[in-house]
């Protein structure tokens, strides 16, 4: 079995010579072993017909070799830099074209392919070969399984302990001793922790200048990355009590998760879905206050296809996993946002999440 | 104040129109407010004279407010993309060259400004843009000091609960849950904890299917990452006893680490501190072992200028700091590195880092 088929027949989908990955979610799942590196060049080139070949940094070789790969590799120490090593890899794998991933392939890495292969046509092929982990297998989805697990106690144990007086960055500090008490492994991403005003923004940072008030919103939108996948939850509660908008708006956000959920399934689209969640907020009072889509794809990459938002007219397929998080903001007042992960089955879909969605009152 | 005139200078310097930036450790520093973006493209361009001008996400505009940008903002929308706003950039501000950080742009920005701007030529200007944080702030050196006394804090509790028949595994969730503890906001790099053989690999993973064993080398390099800045520290211990071995080796790490604290001042080159570590290294009956160059330099990235090797010229001044690490790796057997954060004073240096270096027996 050449665990490079499918990226071989990517390069010829693209019409280009080869495909080049770097360290990151592909890498991660073709290569089936972790691989660091940080300010060092380093590239796979996997051409569509062919042995592979690879530039590694040679402190990274005792690594490397776990990788178990199949192609040659040019190695270069720090001190001499990696030109040679690029030099070498294009003498002995002449390229015209190139896809790389863009949403991951740093420029120096892009600028070492263009000096070592001059006039190489180097084309982002990011979207066809992370679209190779659209699906996600039996065992990436138990991975998921236990990271949303890790995720949801930690909400729960953090909700428990919030009350007025409190900063957001206490609350969040809250939260993150929670996540890695109950196993994650990394943050999946920098946890959101926004009350009152804060809340409005999508994306918050905590203040330590803000202590939390009695009728304040909450949103907190976590997860954890446990091996090599990654949880986002968001849940918004009540601080001692909630107010009629705090309850209307409520409502409606609630109302268009649920038709996310409603509508998400084989041959939908994900415009149809974005499209579903929208008409209900534009539908609500409170149309003005949307300020996001319903969702992005969520695997070995926090955010990835399949975006759900109106104009993708990509085609929702068993094995997809992605958030369903509609939002109301009102700017200097407060936000509500309500976050499941969705997993495509055969016949339907299913919320991989299972924190309680009813309105909630914390810290009375 | 002009918070743009090093930039300004920077571009003048590398003979360019202007300097990009992408959220990440420059923009952090130059902008003063954390901002996100992820899968959007995002970019901020100073022109070596006049207004700066950004391409934001629309979605972040209200995290962009936050910044108090003092150019034009083209905005755009998920369900339209990047493309038009980038446009009606190079429509405002032509541009015939332009300089990137090339460690941190990532292939998909690089490629929207080379659709705005056919034919720009788009140069690597990392070094002279990174060139700008190598002296550390007084400001910076007291959150510095505070990310190292957590990752202190951390290594010391761990270190007090090993055991023979632990999991590296299980060290390393000691380790992070310790850092998070003792006031770390994120984890500065996944830390490291290899015994026996798995301490011989410079980034080795933890395992979950090693027990550690009476007699184990036992590595542990961590660092919390806190309001911006990280800390990274190694200490290689033993667990229960330590061969005769293990001691020559150890004293052969210390005897180096303590010649790149030797050397280090204002005036001398990240090559001569490399030259000095590593002739102790050389000079020892294990100069097989060799795996590594000394250290790198240590701020808003874990790893970033000076790289202290031998072939960089160049010249130490105050305020910047970087890491001694020397380390011997026999594969198949054991490594040891002992690795120090060190800061050029005016006259001299000085580790900020103070964990005892002595060679230590754990778990027994």
């Amino acid at each position: 079995m050449d665990r490079y088929a499918e990226l071989r027949s990517v390069a010829r989908g693209l019409g280009v010579d080869a495909v080049a990955l770097v360290p990151g979610p592909n890498f991660d799942r073709v290569m089936k072993k972790p691989f660091y590196t940080n300010e060092r060049a380093f590239a796979v080139v996997i051409p569509a017909e062919g042995a592979p070949a690879a530039v590694v940094p040679k402190l990274e070789m005792r690594s490397w070799d776990l990788v178990g790969f199949e192609g040659q590799t040019f190695d270069y120490r720090d001190e001499t830099g990696p030109r040679a090593a690029f030099a070498s890899l294009a003498a002995h794998l002449p390229l015209a074209r190139l896809a790389v991933e863009g949403q991951v392939m740093r420029v120096f890495v892009h600028h070492a392919f263009l000096t070592a292969y001059p006039g190489l046509d180097i084309v982002d092929g990011e979207d066809a070969v992370s679209a190779l982990r659209l699906a996600k297998t039996e065992a990436e989805l138990a991975v998921l399984d236990e990271a949303i697990r890790i995720s949801e106690a930690a909400l729960a144990e953090t909700l428990a302990d919030v009350r007025t007086g409190l900063t957001e960055k206490h609350v969040e500090k809250l939260l993150i001793h929670a996540l890695f008490r109950n196993g994650a492994e990394e943050n999946a991403f920098r946890p959101i922790v926004a009350a009152g005003d804060n809340s409005a923004r999508p994306h918050a940072s905590a203040r330590a200048d803000y202590s939390i008030c009695a009728g304040d919103a909450l949103l907190l939108d976590c997860g954890a990355r446990w091996r090599g996948l990654n949880a986002d939850i968001t849940r918004t509660v009540f601080v001692g009590h909630a107010t009629d908008e705090a309850h209307t708006v409520y409502a409606a956000v609630l109302a268009a998760n649920r038709a996310g959920l409603g509508i998400a399934r084989p041959g939908a689209t994900a415009h149809a879905v974005d499209d579903a969640v929208m008409s209900v907020l534009e539908a609500s009072p409170f149309a003005d206050r949307i300020r996001t889509k319903t969702g992005h794809g969520l695997g070995r990459e926090v955010h990835e296809a399949p975006y759900i938002m109106r104009g993708n007219h990509q085609v929702l397929r068993p094995g997809m996993v992605f958030t369903v998080e509609p939002g109301l903001y009102r700017i200097g007042g407060f936000g509500v946002r309500i976050e499941d992960d969705v997993l495509i089955t055969p016949d339907s879909c299913r919320s991989l999440t299972s924190f309680p969605r009813e309105l909630t009152i914390v810290g009375r």
